[in-house]
């Protein structure tokens, strides 16, 4: 079995071999850019694992797994033009480095050259990855149209933002797992297990994300914790206070959610206080933990040895357990 | 042989059975509404031809013309964004119709739902025609890239130009048919003819653009002529005009190219007559003859019977009669 740091260790060497320097430089500068930011790497490892639990040569899941990275740079680069986010990983996104016309065009060319990374697969197996990889993409395209899209709504209901999470966030890392399950050769069923133990541990992982910007550790947590509750997010917590809350305490929070001048503090300790008298913490929480056993009960189900799958129930439990 | 017109009923078919009807129409309606706009769907229509050169049943290709098709209106999607076009086809783009998310995120999925139809093949055929793919789309995206850094230089040269319209545009027409050939089993000698064809004829094709605009006949051309004119638009004619004309003549033309202020009619007449003096619409014609003889004899060496071949040949030649 191949370390986690060894996976990483081949994904970074492949992503910095890959000849970004030519013409026109106003194309592929910034794609070079965007991929050196950096990042956990967490698709194309996951991929490459999958692989790597069916069989001991990796080799050619490594370009997939490329292609997968470049894919979900390709969607952040997107969406912070979508998002107007000035900033990614500390770093200026490249709407604002560049311009929003830079950042279309070499995003465009981040999808192709993600196809040309993801191609590059024996014939046998190049129909069937390719199909789940289109598949995986168009949907993070509908994630993304139902996230703009529930902005704009005020009766977003819990069932829905799961739907929406889903496919924004846990589709890729499920998809990822497929596409290496099938590249290391394993049964329709096998691959189709792990399918499924991404797309739960993608739901817990956002569950996670949501319980952190309010309950995450100041010291630990990278951003700014209550970010959400100031900027009036649509989380599981806010949607399920809203849907949940008694009639007193729905008023108040929607005080808050519409009052223009506020001490930040007041509004995000406002805001906690009605997350845990309305039991929503304890709901999400549940939420993430059921998504997590289901996640590990797939996993478990996968016909290949149990020890051959300890790395992956180790990426799991970080993801669930980490601090930022 | 298949006629052109039953091609292009098979391709509008196909393109109106696909159920864009679907969640969520924030992301699929703009792409019903682009590829219901029309268009003449040459690329398509050359991909069918081209697979019709080498066999009767011309099934296998479908799938993949349509892939052409929704790329190519992917792109003009995304260019409208990046230049700001108001109206496409007389009617509002996507851009201004909804917004300009809907109209990046909407063009994503048109990429990925063009690699999807481009997937649907045999194994045998299936990476031979992605890698052609891929790499034409890359180039596309190149050419549109150098089409907007010409904008802002001053020195752009003949050949650059050349460079960048065999990129923008003739590669495109190329890879149709070198997939339409691959598709229709040629081998790869006549395969690459055909995309040879396709790069000179495309070339061929942006010349007569560039003459239309201010030669054309003003009650048969679709658009207004001496548009490119008005623009300062970086034409063949132009970029010769700057670089071969007298330097009182240069003088005259740089002056019409940075008033601000000027009757329309005026400044076509006036730049109009440097063309015909200085002989650049002599040497725009010579060149567009030049592409489209080499054109025809590309085509003539394909090694299939001569009378298949009679109408990619009347094809080409409406190409370069055409009044619009």
């Amino acid at each position: 079995m191949h370390t986690t740091e060894h996976i990483q260790g081949i994904v970074e060497q492949v992503l910095k071999e890959e000849k970004w320097d030519i013409n026109p430089h106003g194309l592929y500068d910034p794609i070079a850019y965007v991929l050196g930011l950096g990042g956990k790497r967490i698709r194309p490892v996951l991929l490459l694992m999958s692989t790597n639990l069916f069989t001991e040569d990796i080799e050619e899941g490594i370009n997939p797994s490329i292609g997968i990275e470049v894919f979900h740079n390709f969607t952040l680069l997107h969406d912070d033009i979508m998002d107007k986010a000035p900033v990614r990983r500390k770093k200026p996104t490249v709407h604002i480095k560049w311009n929003e016309n830079t950042a279309i065009l070499s995003g465009d060319a981040m999808l192709i050259k993600a196809y040309q990374y993801m191609s590059d697969l024996p014939e046998k197996k190049l129909a069937k990855c390719l199909e789940v990889f289109s598949q995986t993409a168009l949907e993070v395209c509908e994630g993304q149209q139902y996230d703009m899209d529930f902005e704009k709504r005020d009766n977003v209901n819990a069932d829905e933002y799961l739907e929406m999470i889903r496919l924004k966030t846990a589709v890729l890392l499920a998809g990822s797992l497929q596409i290496g399950a099938i590249i290391g050769g394993a049964k329709e069923k096998d691959a189709k297990l792990l399918y499924n133990f991404g797309i739960n541990i993608g739901l817990a992982f956002q569950l996670k994300d949501d319980l952190l910007d309010v309950y995450g550790d100041p010291e630990n947590f990278g951003k700014q914790v209550g970010g959400d509750i100031l900027n009036n997010k649509k989380t599981y917590l806010l949607i399920n206070a809203l849907n949940n809350a008694s009639d007193k305490k729905k008023k108040n929070l929607k005080e808050w959610i519409s009052k223009k001048q506020f001490k930040a503090s007041e509004k995000i300790e406002a805001i906690t206080n009605i997350y845990n008298e309305t039991g929503v913490k304890n709901l999400c929480e549940k939420k993430m933990n059921d998504y997590f056993n289901t996640a590990i009960s797939c996993l478990n189900k996968v016909s290949v040895e149990p020890n051959r799958k300890i790395i992956l129930n180790d990426i799991a439990n970080q993801l669930m357990n980490r601090e930022v």
